[in-house]
């Protein structure tokens, strides 16, 4: 046994990590996590979660977090690793997520060197995606930057947070104690300027058709029942966000005051005078001239925590920075109980365009079995309409499914920020990895992660992930063969690929997928009928497992 | 249909490629790519190879350019697809493969406004690992920007090059011409300063014991026959670059004056007087004081294309910026013939410690066999033998297999640069890509690419693509189900780990290889006896295929 220091800076690492009741790490090591791996056997208390595959470790930790609410730690080796979880990272990104990232480097002498595996400006790649990204310089700061980096990612705005630990640093002896995370985690929650909340009670004392929109981060912050109560107060419909900057569900889909997904031609939208978007992004453009607009003459008011997203694209009269939750209690104290806003109806569910009708229960099933005695291919809206039988408000569908999300959104039941979750960023592949950190998150929910075949083959090393830990999560997997969004960008482009039918890079046919899973060691099913999937997914609870679903390669949907 | 342009930039992107005698891309796209896509419908000789990860398109650009010398173009999808490919771009740049990354951006008008899948400071993220990057300006100076891609791609010392594409403008009508390739494509091959090569040729004339180290960049340049004559002439033994830097075979291992890997500890260094290293990088440290050492007292030559890459950790009495056959042929004509050194014997094949004698042929499969009659797991030194029974002239061994790279290298016959071929990146995964590249750009190979089964882990995407267009590659995956590098550190280290023999994060187990494989479409074969590789690989040729081997998760031979 080598000589090794009685408390190296990995050991202290790990301390401070215990220090802020992280009990746990998303891993995928290399040579330079030794001296970190070797000082958790010291600590039978933390748990190293071994992934085999970067982006899978970010992804987890983003849903980990996005469960608990708590921070969450992504362990990488060097620049390539950090390379790997880049993409994901971009989805913990704008979703706000406490992750902080790790990444073990190769020791200080070899760095500027062209040493193996060396990048001197690794952190130059983490930072368009971090709040703050840097390497600690000396074994003794090293707590103190760990410490920095926790207190950062979680003080709001929060967000991801890189620090790179050179391997010579965490060999060496550390004697600087862990500072108190007592005094450094500070939430850094935020009230609105009074004098600019009295202006928004202003205008919405005076607004006839008023509607919430209450963004990801209203869900983030769990201000539902704040939000619901002052929708009740001023007699205003609720949506979600617009479906492009969509993280999560935030208010009950069956509370009678929702009014679907925020679209201009959402009639509860188009009818508004006054729109109040509650920790939203205003708009996440997908193309030029498709961003999402707003009513004329519509009053517009924006929230968020974070004052760069305010006015980011769509001008508004009003702007708050805050809580949501703060927000809405302080609007709820200045306006006075309206018994005529009160008497206001509510907006009738289901009217929303933008937010289709869900087929009646078991009615999916019903129409799928006709289609399959019809011999044409099941369709994503009979997939939406039997996953929707089995939905229930233990349940949490994590949806990384590109085209599919549409049918997704309008055919699943959404009872609490818990829900339904996804991911604004495109980074597909995500939702694997999402779903399993979720699932070791929130070990009381039922977690079903509803993917696309091109998505799976994003991200299949999560698979052993689930098989490895026996992490209970259900991959359904709507397996049309196709990148569907190409084929719906060519239609949108209108040339020859429309003209003749033949889209290049749209066929990813001839993987069999349950096959795949069944090698990373998941139970899984390959399914024809979208009326199988009840049972399926009833019978596959309680361990990992996978259900293909076939569907019709020309059932494309739109695009985002 | 839509309005179109007769001629968009898109079109012109494809005519640019076309006068450069580009006639495939590897792409991973998304929407931003609908007119590049639609624009290959009117060009059809040109080929889309279509990948489901933007990792396998990069490899794959990088082995097809080690294939052909000619230049590769990888086409991705934002940032995000950028992201996913940089570590193995990361191999492109340290093997100086003239590889091309367009990446298709989001419209002009939306990437400062925090559109979807938008990063404004998207090229910061490739500059570490190319040349140059940069997003094109406009419709009409696309042409321009991709002739100055390729040219700056291709220039010695060649290497990747980034171009930003936003989606408004390769939609936009483009009437500038192609700028004539002829005019443009140059080389850039320098000869070395003759007062410089003056005084190596006076160093050698003076050498008793002169060891050339033939370099990845003297396989890159096909410079193997002018160092083979500059070796005879005076009397030199030849090493290929230390196993650190090593990414090509270059010297026949069974030419009498090969001398195995360098390495201090190999007799025909550690008896040399002076080395002349040829297109090496002199050294890549693994870790601190872990560096390749030279012998005390030895004169020390270094060449490189890349003048950045001269005494960069090593310091040197000689250093010559140049193509190393201009450099061989150049110290030819100024050294005479000399009888003595002539007729200097070559190395005694087998004894350089670096390179361990192969097996006779046929002995690792009887070894093997009786390994298996005495119930122990295979090693790897019996699969490396296994394999010197297949491997003949024709056959190109692609190597991704961490730990188990100092078997194969030692047992694997390399008789040309076509031979054996890895990258120093530690990249994981890179192998699957670059098989399937290298495949595409030499056809008449036998491409055998082998595998660690951890790094299977990175890459099983690249499957799909060798199944979609049938590209014989036959995967050879060693599946020890571990991470041997990890368990090597953890060794290495010295601490609680290797005294309990508990290594955290070295169990990668769990994962029937062969039937991913399948379910990928793949012919594949799970084997638990080395002696079955051998029929394996001829009756697996001329289709895609894979086959894994067991082998015992104790036998992780040395970390890198």
């Amino acid at each position: 046994m080598t000589d090794h220091p009685d408390r190296t800076a990995a050991d202290a690492v790990l301390e401070t990590l215990l220090a802020w009741d992280i009990r746990r790490v998303f891993i995928c090591p290399g040579s330079t996590e030794a001296a970190f791996l070797d000082a958790t056997l010291r600590h039978p208390g933390f748990e190293v979660v071994l992934t085999t595959h970067e982006s899978v470790a970010v992804a987890m930790a983003d849903g980990y977090t996005r469960a608990t609410g708590e921070p969450a730690v992504a362990y990488l080796h060097t620049h390539l690793g950090l390379a790997n979880g880049l993409a994901h990272l971009d989805a913990a990104r704008l979703a706000h997520s406490p992750v902080v990232v790790l990444t073990g480097l190769k020791p200080s002498t070899i760095q500027a060197h062209g040493g193996f595996t060396t990048l001197p400006s690794t952190g130059d790649l983490a930072r368009p995606f971090v709040k703050c990204a840097w390497q600690s310089p000396t074994a003794d700061t090293i707590l103190e930057d760990l410490t920095q980096a926790l207190r950062l990612a979680t003080a709001e705005p929060s967000g991801p947070v890189w620090l790179g630990l050179n391997q010579d640093l965490m060999d060496a002896p550390c004697t600087t104690p862990v500072p108190p995370p007592a005094r450094h985690r500070v939430t850094a929650r935020a009230a609105p300027d009074p004098d600019r909340l009295k202006a928004v009670a202003e205008l919405l004392s005076q607004a006839r058709t008023p509607v919430i929109v209450a963004g990801a981060e209203t869900g983030r912050h769990r201000a539902t029942a704040d939000v619901l109560a002052l929708a009740e107060r001023i007699g205003a419909a609720v949506c979600h966000e617009d479906r492009t900057g969509f993280e999560r569900s935030v208010v009950p889909t069956d509370h009678p005051r929702f009014a679907g997904s925020y679209a201009p031609g959402n009639p509860a939208v188009a009818g508004s005078d006054l729109l109040l978007f509650l920790g939203c992004r205003c708009f996440v453009e997908f193309e030029t001239g498709r961003p999402a607009a707003v009513p004329p003459g519509a009053a517009l008011v924006q929230t968020h925590t974070d004052p760069a997203e305010l006015a980011r694209v769509q001008g508004v009269d009003e702007a708050l920075v805050g809580d949501e939750s703060l927000i809405a209690r302080g609007l709820l104290a200045l306006l006075p109980e309206r018994p005529a806003a009160a008497a206001r109806p509510a907006p009738a569910a289901g009217t929303a365009p933008s937010q289709p009708a869900p087929p009646p229960r078991g009615g999916g099933a019903t129409h799928a079995l006709e289609a399959l005695e019809e011999g044409r291919p099941a369709t994503v809206a009979e997939v939406a309409a039997a996953l929707a039988e089995v939905v229930d408000s233990r349940t949490t569908v994590v949806e990384d499914a590109t085209t599919s999300e549409v049918a997704l959104l309008g055919a699943l039941p959404q009872t609490s920020p818990h829900s339904f979750l996804t991911s604004s960023s495109g980074s597909l592949g995500w939702g694997l990895g999402a779903a399993l950190g979720y699932q070791l998150g929130a070990p009381d929910r039922r977690v079903v992660a509803v993917l696309g075949d091109g998505v799976f083959q994003f991200g299949p090393q999560a698979l052993w992930v689930a098989a490895r830990y026996r992490i209970p999560v259900t991959f359904v997997v709507i397996n049309n063969g196709s990148y569907a969004a190409v084929a719906a960008a060519l239609r949108r482009y209108g040339g020859l690929a429309e003209r003749t039918g033949d889209y290049p890079g749209k066929d990813i046919s001839g993987v069999d997928i349950a096959a795949v899973a069944h090698g990373f060691g998941l139970d899984a099913r390959r399914l024809h009928d979208p009326a199988e999937i009840p049972a399926a997914v009833r019978q596959l609870a309680g361990r990992p497992a996978l259900i293909e679903i076939l569907t019709d390669p020309d059932d494309l949907g739109p695009a985002r």
